[in-house]
């Protein structure tokens, strides 16, 4: 159970630690660096299998880390990747996060029989509003169990446009303690997206625990840049090649 | 299997039936009558126990048909509402629909042994546009069967934001088909809700085979009375008391 002073003692140490980067000066990445950190994400509940066959494409032509795509369409992945290095990522609970536990560890066991490898999964944020730390720790734990036991990554989505510094330090330290591979911070669904503050924060709050993604809005080459800088090891982005075609013509510089 | 012929045929029907009300003039409805429509609606990823409990009270009070909770909030609503006519009413694959038909069985499962008696499911919007009739249609009848087993109603969210006519009257002729209760416009989350023309035209499609609910941007008494007047039975809001509040009003007059 971690009490609120805990929290904002932990938040004056990140203010103090001046950690924020603030902008790309002096930095690059070229093309194949940067599409390693890209989870290629079409999330849209109207995509068709022929949008998805060509995500899957895309992701081999440019060597990203992932395609992220809804429960449904993760076996069609599966088969369309099957011999590639790109991973089959699958949301759980998606995008608000407010199903039954029970029924989020039923769309984990799902997605991972049919070819997930990386599970994004949202985690229930009225209850983190609650200040039940126990129900939110407890489901998280249950997701990465069965994630570890499949191989399978797990990355816990906080919702940060729906949080304050206190709630996002909390979930953050509640993803660790329940052994999550990541923090990440939106679904892209809700009020607002990543920014350089909430990753850096995250970061702090993870230690080497845990990766940061950062996700919802990153739409640039300078955006995936300073995420990246700021501490994020994986971007969840629908304009996976456009950050890459820019990083190309950013290296003939 | 609908062709595109039938599909067009259907909504020529529609547009000579000339059957569209474009205003409330010498309608009116009192506060009582109007409540039985309303579905209200706490939809929100971060909506606390508390806010819950209130929605609950508040449904009571005026006499609402039912509150529209995600799931996690159904056995809360479950119990608060005990021994009222207020009904439980849960969303499931919501609100991308995106999920597989084995979870959403399995979510519906969830809902209605934890006390739902209403379930408004989202069809597999992207199925949808892939025209695999078979696969929205097999999806709807599983939980439409699981529902009626549990004297439980079921609505069918079509999101008409996302679809064209042919998709729209398609959808509908597959819900009913499927046994559904009611076709229902829209999540709320997409980019727009419900409009006079679509809730006419489900209503045309389904005839007396179905009800149709609008919701998503259904917020003042004026908005409540039109989609009732062009064949809503069921009106899904997060602005109930404001609705119920202008018909007495209005009655004043």
């Amino acid at each position: 159970m971690m009490n609120k002073d805990f929290l904002n003692n932990k938040i004056a140490d990140f203010e103090n630690s001046n950690t924020l980067v603030q902008n790309i000066k002096g930095k690059s990445f070229n093309a194949k660096e940067l599409a390693g950190f890209i989870d290629h994400t079409l999330l849209k509940a109207d995509a068709t299998r022929l949008e998805i066959v060509n995500l899957c494409n895309e992701a081999k032509k440019y060597g990203f880390a992932s395609v992220c795509v809804n429960p449904c369409n993760v076996e069609l992945c599966s088969k369309e990747l099957f011999g590639s290095t790109v991973k089959v990522c699958s949301v759980i609970g998606f995008p608000l996060g407010a199903n039954e536990t029970s029924v989020k560890i039923d769309e984990t066991e799902m997605a991972l029989t049919t070819g997930a490898q990386e599970i994004d999964m949202v985690i229930n944020i009225g209850r983190l509003k609650d200040d039940d730390q126990s129900y939110v720790l407890t489901e998280i734990s249950s997701i990465a169990e069965l994630c570890h036991k499949n191989n399978a990554l797990l990355k816990v989505i906080i919702e940060t446009a729906l949080l304050n510094d206190e709630e996002k330090v909390l979930s953050c330290l509640l993803a660790i303690e329940a052994k999550a591979d990541f923090v990440k911070t939106s679904t892209g669904f809700s009020k607002s997206g990543a920014n350089i503050r909430d990753v850096a924060m995250m970061k702090f709050s993870v230690g080497d625990k845990a990766k940061v993604k950062a996700s919802g809005g990153v739409r640039s080459y300078e955006d995936a840049v300073l995420m990246i800088l700021n501490g994020a090891s994986r971007l969840g982005t629908s304009s996976g090649i456009n950050i890459v075609e820019k990083s190309i013509s950013h290296s003939n510089y």
